[in-house]
């Protein structure tokens, strides 16, 4: 939006949103913040990570004649708030969400409060903020940086955050869980200038690749990142490791981020538009090329053949995490077991295909060292064991048609 | 919408919907058709018209946990019919309308059938054509002239039509009431070359202007339209008086309706490049102006002083309908009595106002007399006299915010 | 251009222009007006004809050094413009036009003159028209109108008119040909509410019409234009032929003009789109249908089709000017000799193809005297006799490629 | 261009273009690449660099009746080339290009053939690659990689190959002069994985980097570089002083560079959304911040300052090249010289200005040991020694009003 129309938008609350949908598709009806009218006057609502019952609870609120205007898990939120009749936002919000179950970071705002909500395992990140006399929340909190507010803390697990007139309240209103908050923010998803779960990403990304040059080192003349996902893993090696760091891959920044591009034919042309490799780096050198993970291995193989290509003698490939070999059901996107190659092939399977000299991942007990607290985290994506029990059924199949 | 996105929609069932917003704003969100998911499984509306008990069925709803995406009159109906438990979208629908009053020619549909219903006043029109095999429903019979398709009849008053694989059904579910067709639609709002109610929309204007002719005769040397709005019953006023018929005003295409433009200062602005006087035509011409209503006044003074500009010797304007005194409930969006200026002028007064050396308009009588069916018409903004009461609020107050 | 934008502008003179391109292909290059740099400063240019010697002078011109940045025959005249060393815009402009042939009414402008020229035989029009202090240029004098400007006068043919701070000054610096208006202007061409060569439009048109109704009389129940090329003809041979005039068909405002429209395709689907019959006119009449040419005959063999199964009895199409025999050379867009359907088929061939029960056209001397002149006229598109020669290659093969 | 738009395109050469414009203003009519019409058929061409004498020719040119039509230096080669009565395009470019004084890398074309230029002094790179059996032309080599195209060589300063059917031939024709290709493309310009002047550009970096550790020494915990203009210096100064390299500011990749912004308005705000400190690296450390250069200081004093808010002890500020004092006239966008901080502040003037604790400078010997060839570089914007004379009147006032 254009700084003159935000000039001249009015009043003291207001909520802004980009999200990758995860469930339902990506179209206008489904774009976040949505506003509606219900009981409890205007309410909007924005919402980062996934309902595991939201099929469920959808066709139960149609049966009992809820109109439903998208295909977002979100709008299950909003008719349960509708549907309550607590005498306050908070309280609805309250009444609803003890019949939610999934993965759930959200702002709701109504004209008079703006409330902050993680669920009780504490999935996705949410964090308070503050400029001037005012209170702000955000996913993640580089995005206070650029206001130039600051950070305040997180939003805890299960913790209900209130903010109006008479400034922030706390409450943990809903029964508590074991916290899970998702490892795989530390890995990739997150900013690394952010602080999530009490750690700063950054930080987090280096000592992986710290931990991860001790557990898996090799001889080498240089340690090369995979753009931009790898670098501060690759630094975290190559200081850990001793072998100097360089940039052997050029991206090109007219390009965005490889993992959440929708379409697959855009991200196959995507990588190859994106990386460019530096001969004068590579040539005739021992290379560790560094990543956070490896999905389908489609990308890996590509950009192995193309150090190769630009004279690479020895190609060592070293990544910052377990393999990947679960799907996320708590709001990464990330693809479905088959896609997943680390979920039907083994280490030496997946060096072979890529075409790299060796291939390592970082163990789980270097993964839960470097991001600080041995138990607390979801780590299903590498280990299979979900904090959550999700349905049978796929829970993508929201559908108006 | 393009020829090749259309040719790539799939399916044999579809609504496309034109509406000037009378209740709620214009905005994004309540353009129709609708498309929401409920227990009947997907439903689209589309609505022409206006209903008068939304604001409190709203708020009844709202207290009983709906979610409303809009501030459309027509999503209360949707809100209805998935509260409904009937078996079928029909009964459904039939459900949730014995609680509406107003104004409503609907179309309705889900993956099954096609619904056309009217009001048990039949406020607004709605007609079914035949395409090959298929039926088609429409506001106005024009749009089946540009389909090729045929006219096939009016739906009448209250009746519900049902379109799916096994053809067309007919049902009258609700209380018959005595029929009150829009009279205003013959005056001014339906397109020429549309049957309405029974009738052929240019051939009443040209009785309109024929009768009006016989009531208000005056002698002149040529009688000129209002272009387009007064073309029609200028040519029955010609025809009717032996008076020359001629273009004494030229109407600029790229400029669309007066009546209906949404801002102010756009209307205003309108008028001025919208129509150019002939002055051949006009030069020392004793003329007969003819126009459909008078609403504000603003444009006929500025029309009289245009053809005064250019020469007319005598103006002598002639109305094709009785005085507009009171404002529309059910659908056209006819300015508040305050505007109206035959709510508060006698006729002089709004004869000396827009400066013509006469004024006359249609007798209440003469308007009845060429629609053809003497009592079954609703002249509200003629008489006054309202077939469904409205409440004392006004009915424009739905809002998110 | 939104109102703002037109606001903000500074500076007393300028230029706009619409042209519906004849030589060279409708690109945003050719778009007009042109503005360039030269020896005699900035120079602007909007030019309405048609060269006839533009391919000769633009290869003279290349071969002399010239870079053309369109493949427009305007710019030729820019070139020829900024190769004289005359000292001052308008000398500049006479002996380009000296070396030009052809059909052009220029508006051309530098940051203190603006000048309006008309070709010596004056086939464009071109009028004067006055505003407060300032003086306007413009094609036809019914946009003086929209501006509620004053019109002057007619730019003569040969003369040259130049506006600054001093005023209006006119010169006649080109050697005197005899004059020949185009007589399509008056035919089709220009807008009704247009003073065009002396004559006010719609006032030729009726008389046109008036003529037809004397030379091809024929016993009928009502006179129906098509709309809207053919209304004021139509008027005129209903007030000649003592018929009502009525309108059979109606004409749907949201396409526009069909003989301008550059695809075929959309010309074809624009016509079916447009034009819609009004049965209750129509049904069991006698119908003289009027219109002012016919191109190539497929849209009026679909009109007449359209009006038969809407239940017309006998219909009798009057066109009100003779059969279109010849292309324009001189700046109307005709189709090549070959789609002209009376180049190569006699008017009973041609009413075969209508499927008209009779066709008649305005005779030659008909139109002369219409148009009130009797020499002064170029006609060359109904007589084959073209008062400058044109060369025998295709003159739209202006390329770059 | 859409990819589907681009397989539509027919024939076997073509021209792409971004210039950032340094002459004219940025408006439509000067984007390139242009295609006109001229004696030697249709020609296009593309132009980095910037023309000294574009002013006085084109005055010249006028003079003799040209016809401009944008305001861009490059049109006036199109003139000199159009001018030419040569019997090919690449004599007439010889020609035009005798009398032209600048920095030009040019592509140009006519139907057969395409032309690639540099001029005598080579100031802006061209370079040569080969896809399949065709060849390419490209300011700077990563281009072919993008395109999986190999990179041949150089073209040379002076030279004009041109590709055809036959392949590739070349020529030197104009009088050759001292190579001075740019030296700033190595220090910031050009793309780190492109290969310039026959060197390696982040090669040349982290040797600039390398050598400013070894000329200006400091006790430090962590290099930090400016991203994304410092991180191949900072990589070398890491490497050459032994202190750890980290990334203590992160870039938000939605903005683009900020020395190419047009707008001070934009610049200046896009510094504060671009960069984000990162505490856990800076906290409590003596950090040596390494940039490219500084230009005006606004800046670098904004980011010192963010550095010191984010906890930084020290601030040492490390510039990989010397103290830019002079405007380019050959094709860079410097600011004039009041605006270059260093044209009128020593160097410890500016550290008190950014308020870093130290400041230093890569030396001149430095800058010409790390590209690698002492004498043949052009260093005006360090030195004031302009290798081509500029004239005094200021080059960009080309306008057409």
């Amino acid at each position: 939006m254009r700084a003159a129309r935000l000039r001249r938008l009015a009043g003291s609350l207001a909520i802004g949103h980009v999200r990758y949908s995860t469930t339902g598709s990506s179209q206008l009806k489904n774009a976040q913040p949505f506003l509606v009218g219900t009981r409890h006057g205007a309410v909007a609502i924005a919402h980062n990570g996934n309902l595991l019952n939201a099929v469920a609870l959808r066709a139960e609120l149609e049966a009992q004649g809820a109109v439903f205007s998208s295909t977002s898990d979100t709008e299950v939120i909003l008719h349960l708030i509708a549907r309550s009749n607590a005498g306050s936002l908070i309280d609805a919000a309250v009444e609803a969400l003890h019949q939610v179950r999934g993965a759930y970071s959200l702002v709701l705002m109504n004209e008079h409060q703006l409330l902050g909500i993680r669920d009780p395992r504490g999935f996705r990140p949410l964090s308070v903020g503050r400029l001037k006399d005012g209170y702000l929340l955000a996913s993640e909190s580089c995005a206070f940086d650029l206001l130039e507010a600051t950070f305040v803390r997180d939003v805890e697990p299960g913790e209900f955050v209130c903010i109006d007139r008479e400034g922030l309240r706390s409450a943990f209103p809903l029964p508590a869980e074991p916290p899970a908050p998702c490892i795989f923010e530390h890995v990739y998803f997150a900013r690394p200038d952010s602080h999530v779960f009490g750690q700063q990403v950054s930080r987090v990304r280096k000592e992986l690749g710290r931990l991860l040059a001790e557990e898996a080192p090799v001889e080498a003349d240089v340690v090369v990142p995979v753009p931009d996902s790898g670098i501060y893993a690759a630094l975290g090696y190559a200081q850990g490791a001793g072998i100097p760091y360089d940039y052997g891959i050029v991206r090109n920044h007219y390009v965005g981020r490889t993992f959440i591009e929708p379409q697959k034919s855009i991200r196959h042309f995507g990588v190859k538009i994106k990386l460019n490799p530096v001969r004068e780096v590579l040539e005739g050198r021992r290379v560790v090329l560094v990543d956070d993970s490896i999905v389908r291995g489609t990308t890996s193989r590509k950009i192995v053949s193309m150090l190769r290509a630009a004279g690479a003698r020895e190609i060592h490939m070293r990544i910052s995490s377990p393999p990947t070999t679960w799907p996320c059901y708590y709001g990464i996107d990330t693809p479905t077991r088959r896609e997943l190659i680390a979920s039907s092939h083994t280490v030496e399977e997946i060096r072979r295909y890529i075409q790299a000299d060796s291939l390592a991942y970082l163990s789980h007990q270097g993964l839960l060292r470097a991001v600080g607290k041995g138990e607390g985290y979801c780590a299903a994506c590498f280990t299979g064991v979900y904090p959550v029990p999700f349905p049978v059924e796929d829970v993508s199949q929201l559908r108006l048609l």
